[in-house]
């Protein structure tokens, strides 16, 4: 895979954008070519006012905040309100990793009822395709609704590749993955994993579990650096969460990540 | 695998009951036992008030509740009290179906903090296997340090099949779930399943996707009859959600579907 990923000359963000018929990924590209950033910043941290600190810090070198508001003790409306704000001022994002993993009339549910409403505020989510089909379906009847009932309004990823040690997704998983996210792409816009995993270059590939030092944290998780995601691999955007959001300095490391993400991206398209 | 269940004797829920290390799995063992059910009912409902009173007309009939509180929009602790209550007075468990499926780190947050604080009221909840045993593992800290840090406090449950058309659990992904749980059943509990997988009898087998009418639901749900579920399929626990709290009558509806998957559990012990 790695050598097919060399022979084949690279498009470019704004190349790809030219080409996307979900709405989402097309600004995501965008996005990416004007503020020349693959830097994702995961916002693992437990109050909406670190999560809006965060934000603040690092959206100058951002495309996308990753959140989960399931971890947050005090959520509020009044939050997305303001992380909103956020977005629109350093034009980043939203994608909020929910991961659903249920079967469709569930998720349906899940993402546009509840006390989070996720569906009336995140651009992005994402999805485990262990429920087979039916998921997406759900995901995009939701979707289509909060939209009026004209087109989708959401950008979806599919778990295709996990980080962690002793994972499943891999071989015939991965495969039957690839194949839903293509056949859906009109919705599905892209994936959570390790290298790229499909030819259509309007699908993105997102990469969690990277770090400049590359270590474990205990539990399972196993880390990448930039360029081993971003050139070798051919991933578009890197996740990065305790190395930024941990550190002292979090736009310090958030430019330094960016600017190692953006140059294996340059060297890539040689 | 059915000529395999077939041959060898079915041992009963008290028996079982007799051999669990987990209090969870013993407690459930027993009050199946005590009240002669096998029923688990899903409270997929979207207000405080229609699980409170669900809970109300069922709870006679079932061993365990399952819930979906980020479907809730109006959720509170104060409703969690009450459930709590309703529990106490019918003697059933609370199965909280958030379908963990996210590294150790995450779902650590996801479990014990949040909104929903999910660790300090539910007795059961689930995750899937896909991202490798570190899932286990940081469900099983919160539940060690919700415990005061003594041993877990939960039972798990993993879902090592689905019941939704083309999912990805099958053939190694569901060995390898097995596997997973056999490994930690201090904490796991048994299994999402469609049938018996483990050898191991403390391990509880809970089988969702069940209906009296063997039928579909448009978008990706398959049924089974409890029958074939609990005699043919030697699951143990049936799950039923539609077939249940979308009846006229609930408590009829409860009674019919416990006193079927019942009988067919005495069949299965002859």
């Amino acid at each position: 895979t790695q050598q097919q990923n060399k022979a084949s000359k690279r498009l470019t963000f704004k190349e790809r954008s030219a080409l996307c018929g979900n709405a989402i990924a097309q600004k995501m590209f965008q996005i990416m070519e004007d503020k020349q950033t693959n830097l994702c910043c995961s916002a693992d941290v437990k109050t909406c006012d670190e999560v809006l600190a965060l934000a603040e810090n690092v959206g100058p070198y951002i495309c996308l905040l990753k959140t989960h508001v399931d971890i947050i003790t005090d959520f509020s409306e009044d939050f997305i309100g303001k992380l909103q704000g956020i977005a629109d001022k350093y034009n980043f994002l939203i994608f909020e990793d929910r991961k659903f993993a249920d079967i469709g009339n569930t998720v349906k549910s899940q993402f546009g009822a509840g006390i989070y409403k996720i569906a009336s505020w995140t651009h992005i989510t994402n999805a485990h395709s262990i429920p087979g089909p039916g998921i997406i379906e759900g995901l995009r009847q939701i979707s289509v609704e909060s939209s009026k009932g004209k087109q989708v309004n959401h950008g979806l990823l599919l778990l295709a590749e996990m980080s962690s040690k002793g994972n499943l997704a891999t071989n015939e998983y991965t495969k039957t993955t690839v194949q839903y996210a293509e056949e859906n792409n009109d919705f599905v816009i892209g994936f959570i994993c390790r290298s790229k995993l499909s030819s259509d270059p309007t699908l993105i590939n997102m990469t969690p579990g990277v770090h400049l030092e590359v270590k474990g944290d205990g539990i399972g998780q196993q880390y990448l650096t930039p360029n081993k995601v971003i050139n070798q691999n051919r991933s578009d955007v890197i996740i990065v969460g305790r190395g930024i959001y941990r550190s002292e300095n979090q736009a310090e490391a958030a430019k330094k990540y960016r600017d190692a993400a953006w140059k294996a991206y340059q060297v890539s398209l040689k």
